[in-house]
């Protein structure tokens, strides 16, 4: 670091995300993008773009708010869009963590709320997983602080019911609660539904799983219109052009073509299973998942030594070298084909 | 706000960008957009790109990086890629200012400087402009706080030559020394020179104006490699893949066609000195400026009135309702097309 750098940031660790080679082809299942490409309407609709790069975006995004709030049934005033879902979670930690309002999370989840809170300096409470790495709804009862809870958790891949988050939101009435559904059109059931009746309910999504746009960096919040307006109030003052033009009319083009989505959701809930099945049958224990991966791990081989012989062999897993999950590895839902290559490479490599 | 919303951000006024009305078309000369479109090789890259958009934007952005740092003659790590150079501009704000390093910046300068500071609560002190609207080069020397400087300023238009931003930089030595230059390319001199020189030099740029991607977003930083690891590291810790897929396609290939954009720069500042002329004959007083815009006023009619009389007349221009600068306002230079539309309004709104 140079020696001007503040020193409230000594000890930050930035998030580390999944690799992303540049040298070769990989069968790439580590980052959990969806194996399908974007639908058609979304290259036109960039196209159209392309041409009127010299004007500015919307700054209040109109049409893709219209479009996302008409996707899920709410108010234009209660959603809030931005560049990647990891952009609404910052906004999040900033304006509703605090000394006085800590952030509490799973111990095992998405790594960037530790990092959020460190950034901002917000202290954080950990809530340690169930010995089968799911979340003890009683966990979350009645917290002192803001809950980020991803839900399906990642990188287990187990989510709560809408009956339990309910639960939970409703015993945390003076606390946000704020639900990060990235993987939610997999097969849980999303807290959308809620946000009329929970004046303390943030959920975020993201355009960049289910809906094929990594690429694009397109993520939404959808809550209160009160708790909608102080985020916005914190994106206005700091990139109120989060969201380019190009993103924006993708996204347009791909709520306008929903159903593609949604019927490559349902394709990659069955590869999954079937995945899932032909894995058990080599030996491996897998957390049940409802989401585009899977965390599985055998016996027979360490978590770290499967991804590093899956590398060699031209496939890319993530592997987190953490207490507890080290055993395991997190394999993104591909096409069959790839499934098919992976299998065969975890088959001969056990048989070494 | 909600009673969620953290009492820190109590009084926090989010930055007002220039209106983009979406109602009807205007001859807008209100957000210094360039009025020439792309070059034809950003929208060949952009579409490249839409098809592969359910994957990750690379978040090292290296094919950007390398093209960046060839243009400006620096090294790959002295740069850092942005979301539009607002993003680099709060990182900075992050990064390089706390309770004991505040943040120094002229009385009238991009709105966003104060913004950015109080959203991360770091004090800053306002250098008043002369009465000319430039900035003196005596106050801006042996600092006691990071300097973020606007070279050319905006809204004035007006900027330091390289011999005093060499000058300020190095009665800096520990501080850090931001120079802004989203405004750079249409005549002012460029602090980028002075990079390998100084330790403590900050350079921002963006591809909105000058390279006709404001709707795109895209904004970089160049300095030592000590500074920049330090942005990455905020980078890394908040959005590591805050650049797109089709943005970093575009910025690659707009870069490949530079003399594009750097002829279109120079048909801009002819367009300027004429329509400066025009003006002054109409009985305006201007700014001299080194940017895509003019900063005039005249002393038959108020700002408000002129830029609302503009507006009545399907023109936008920008008005600030602040001290010192109510009686002007803020003209980007378009097409002289445009410009002769203006000068007729103005010629017409003045016979009233």
């Amino acid at each position: 670091m140079s020696r001007f750098f503040s020193e409230k940031f000594n000890r930050l660790t930035p998030y580390t995300p999944g690799e992303q080679p540049q040298d070769k082809q990989y069968v790439k299942l580590n980052t959990n993008e969806s194996p399908y490409p974007p639908s058609p309407g979304v290259a036109a609709a960039v196209a159209a773009e392309a041409d009127r790069l010299q004007l500015y975006s919307d700054p209040e995004c109109k049409a893709l708010t219209r479009a996302v709030a008409g996707r899920y049934g709410v108010q234009p005033e209660q959603v809030i869009l931005v560049n990647g879902s990891d952009e609404v979670l910052n906004f999040a930690f900033m304006a509703f963590c605090d000394q006085k309002h800590p952030a509490v999370f799973p111990d095992i989840t998405y790594g960037f709320y530790k990092v959020f809170a460190e950034l901002h300096g917000i202290p954080y409470r950990e809530i340690p997983l169930q010995p089968d790495l799911g979340i003890a709804l009683e966990d979350l009862l009645g917290l002192e602080g803001t809950l980020f809870l991803a839900n399906p958790n990642a990188p287990t891949g187990r989510a709560l019911n809408l009956t339990e988050l309910d639960a939970l939101i409703s015993s945390n009435p003076n606390n946000v609660v704020v639900i990060d559904e990235a993987y939610v059109d997999f097969g849980a059931e999303s807290a959308v539904e809620l946000v009329d009746k929970y004046d303390n309910l943030l959920v975020t999504q993201t355009f960049s799983k289910s809906r094929s746009l990594a690429g694009a960096r397109l993520g939404f919040g959808i809550g209160s219109a009160a708790l909608i307006r102080d985020l916005q109030t914190i994106r206005n003052s700091t990139n109120p052009y989060n969201v380019n033009r190009m993103t924006a009319a993708a996204g347009v083009a791909a709520l306008a073509e929903d159903a593609y989505y949604m019927a490559n959701c349902r394709r990659i809930a069955e590869t999954r299973q079937w995945t899932t099945e032909r894995l058990e049958a080599l030996g491996f224990t897998v957390v049940p998942s409802l989401t585009n991966f899977l965390f599985a791990g055998s016996p027979a081989i360490g978590g770290k030594e499967l991804y590093l012989a899956l590398k060699e062999r031209g496939i890319l897993v993530r592997h987190f070298d953490k207490p507890r999950i080290r055993g395991l590895v997190r394999i993104t839902i591909g096409t069959p084909e790839q499934m098919q290559i992976l299998l065969d490479a975890i088959t001969s490599i056990l048989e070494e």
